[in-house]
């Protein structure tokens, strides 16, 4: 029997007795014949709460001490699964990301793994204990230095367990049942997927389903681990993340592999319009590299056709809300020099992206997808394509709509609405 | 200028305002030119939080778990004592006991510091910046382990790293101005020590006197630290812990050391007697054998001198109630093999201390004391004395009306009752 990684996030590790269920499963797995590796996130609101105490001392904290402060929250979490699992008569060692090896750089607050060395887990799971690892952190190379991964870290720090140790399969425990081919509360008749592609999973990521951290799909990708995303509240097979999902499939049923994974949608985006640019080699690369000098992430890029009466033409980009601010000032400081018109911000809209490593071979997607937003009366804004994905910028308030007609427009709908909950807190 | 340590306790960190307060302090210290290196317990409540958190998953968690839950409390202070630091323009550098430097033996719960290697401290110190450590805990030798020291911890964190970085002085802030003469809750008369030696200090930490935990002073006298005990709600002069007391008074004064240092006393003891054992050889051995097998630390004990008559004798000690009941299931384990009558067991005593260097070349204190507590009617239930000290068990009711008898005989009472809190939090 191989080592199982699993992965517990906080709302799993709410309090003592969502702590103590999760040392069952834990156990559970230990009695099957597996060697187990857990990383754990911080109990509950714990982040939430050493978040408020930093502002109370200090309204721009140093992101070192932010680090420290906030891997607090594992430490406390992962010291009580141990306790919890001993008290079931099993024994169990916990390390912080330090100890376990998961070694980063030295980007304070979201930095990235660059190597994991887990010589004490190894030696441990010989001892036969079970290892509970605090996920979300690790130390860097060169400074030695904690650092943390950003929100949702503990994803990756499992994956990259799971790689390092050469696991059978990292399990992703959550609060809902698995990957969904739409957000449950919006398409009540969305299905559970068995199996996802890492292609069509990042997609999903990227494009706003929160269900699984990016960088942990693209660590899995890389190194070729199983992911199995999964309900913590169940004991329900979730979604397996794999590179070929047919391979998987039960022998049974020969399914090919579906044309579509699922809708995503992102209501997380604002829209920039630069208007009136002029149109001349050189113009949109000054704007970009305005944007790109105050650190801002790009989504979509629309640079309408120059109407050749006038020489002008408007660059519009997509760009997380919270950046919006930021980017508004550092295009407006070169106002002068480019020579544009104005600005246009716009933070009502939502994007509608249909996914699916099908589209590949199956031409038509395309005008499928648009005829069902047209049917729906949904306006579209902004198109952006990859080899697996299509992205559409709606208005914010017609995203369900789209969301839904595009659902059905490519039979994705079960035939039975199941029980379950997407994105929320508890079951 | 030198390097000052400082140790600010729990009570000195219960809240934002407060972490902000203690930032000011250790800021006015690096402005006036000096190092500054500063260890620092959980905050307020923190540890009886995380206790109650391990209680509610296991009625008896691993020791090891059990430290890597609790280091997590300094975790949060320091990181939030060095972001009010940064607040007010200075750099700050926290540190875990274990990047510190702060090596123990791996006794989990009440590890011993073995050595302390501050390369990280003295390299952070070299940049300029104020170094804040995790006080009460450190990294074990052998297994690399996370390790405590047990609670009040931290004032020896302070000055084992007083001693490895040869600092000028050792601050340990708290929530009274300094060492008194008796408690003054009991005795509002009593007067703060400007001076105590160390062998005085160890006495009345041993005795009862809870200002300063026992494993600090004897790191402060071995390393010959001068520590000052003073309060962090105001800028008074506390009390200088050093070898010579004299040496350190103000010019003008040259007072001599005074005989008497102070009165202590302790309520947190019980009385075990054991009536009728046999006089021989060995019986005494074999009872003191079994109490040292169930890890109870003695405190005074007597033997009556046999009656020759019958043969037997009694023998008493006292130990810390909470040890009691071990002590007496011990005890009764052996009661046929040794052949003693019976057990009795009384924890409505109390320990009164005389303890002052001056002992050794005044004759006469002990009749003084003695003659004292008959004056005020208090019953001597035990004796114990060392070169500078004399313990006697009284009634437990009879503790305060010893205490007070005593230091009026030997002229402890301040002329004027200074305000003082003693013992208590904040102020």
């Amino acid at each position: 029997m191989g080592i199982v990684v699993q992965k517990y996030g906080g709302s799993s590790l709410a309090d003592a007795d969502a702590i103590k269920r999760v040392a069952r499963r834990i156990v559970d797995i230990k009695k099957a014949g597996h060697d187990v590796v857990v990383a754990v996130s911080a109990m509950g609101d714990t982040t939430d709460d050493l978040l408020d105490l930093a502002n109370g001392v200090s309204p721009l904290p140093p992101a070192r001490e932010m680090d420290m402060l906030l891997t607090a929250g594992e430490r406390i979490s992962m010291a009580l699964v141990a306790m919890a699992i001993s008290d079931l008569g099993f024994t169990a060692r916990s390390f912080t990301g330090s100890q376990a090896g998961v070694i980063t750089d030295s980007v304070h607050g979201k930095a990235k793994i660059i190597d994991v060395t887990p010589g004490r887990i190894t030696q441990a799971i010989g001892e036969g204990h079970i290892v509970i690892v605090a996920g979300f952190q690790g130390v860097s190379a060169d400074t030695k230095e904690i650092t943390t991964l950003g929100r949702g870290g503990t994803d990756t720090t499992a994956v990259a367990l799971a790689a390092a140790l050469e696991a059978d399969v990292c399990e992703i425990y959550t609060d809902v049942d698995g990957v969904f081919t739409a957000d449950p509360r919006i398409v009540p008749s969305a299905r559970k997927l068995d199996q996802v592609s890492y292609e069509e999973m990042l997609e999903l990521a990227a494009c706003g389903a929160k269900i699984l951290h990016l960088r942990c799909v693209e660590y899995g990708r890389r190194y070729g681990i199983p992911i199995h995303v999964r309900s913590s509240f169940s004991q329900l097979e979730g979604t397996w993340v794999v590179s070929d999902p047919g391979s998987r499939a039960p022998e049974e049923e020969t399914m090919e592999q579906p044309i579509i994974a699922g809708v995503a949608h992102d209501r997380s985006e604002a829209k920039i319009t630069v208007v009136g640019v002029p149109d001349k080699v050189g113009e949109a690369a000054r704007i970009f590299e305005a944007l790109a000098d105050a650190q801002i992430n790009l989504d979509m890029i629309v640079q309408n056709i120059s109407a050749a009466a006038t020489s002008l033409t408007d660059i519009s980009f997509t760009l997380p809300r919270t950046d919006g601010q930021n980017a508004m000032t550092a295009l407006a400081r070169i106002q002068a020099e480019v020579g544009y018109d104005k600005l246009l911000y716009d933070d009502k809209i939502g994007k509608v992206s249909l996914i699916g490593a099908g589209m590949r071979s199956h031409p038509g997607i395309t005008s499928k997808f648009f005829g069902a937003l047209a049917s729906a009366g949904v306006n579209i804004g902004m198109i952006s394509t990859s080899e697996i994905r299509i992205s559409v910028i709606v208005d914010e308030n017609a995203v369900d709509d789209a969301v839904r007609a595009t659902h059905t427009a490519f039979d994705l709908d079960a035939d039975e609405v199941e029980a379950v909950v997407y994105g929320g807190t508890g079951r």
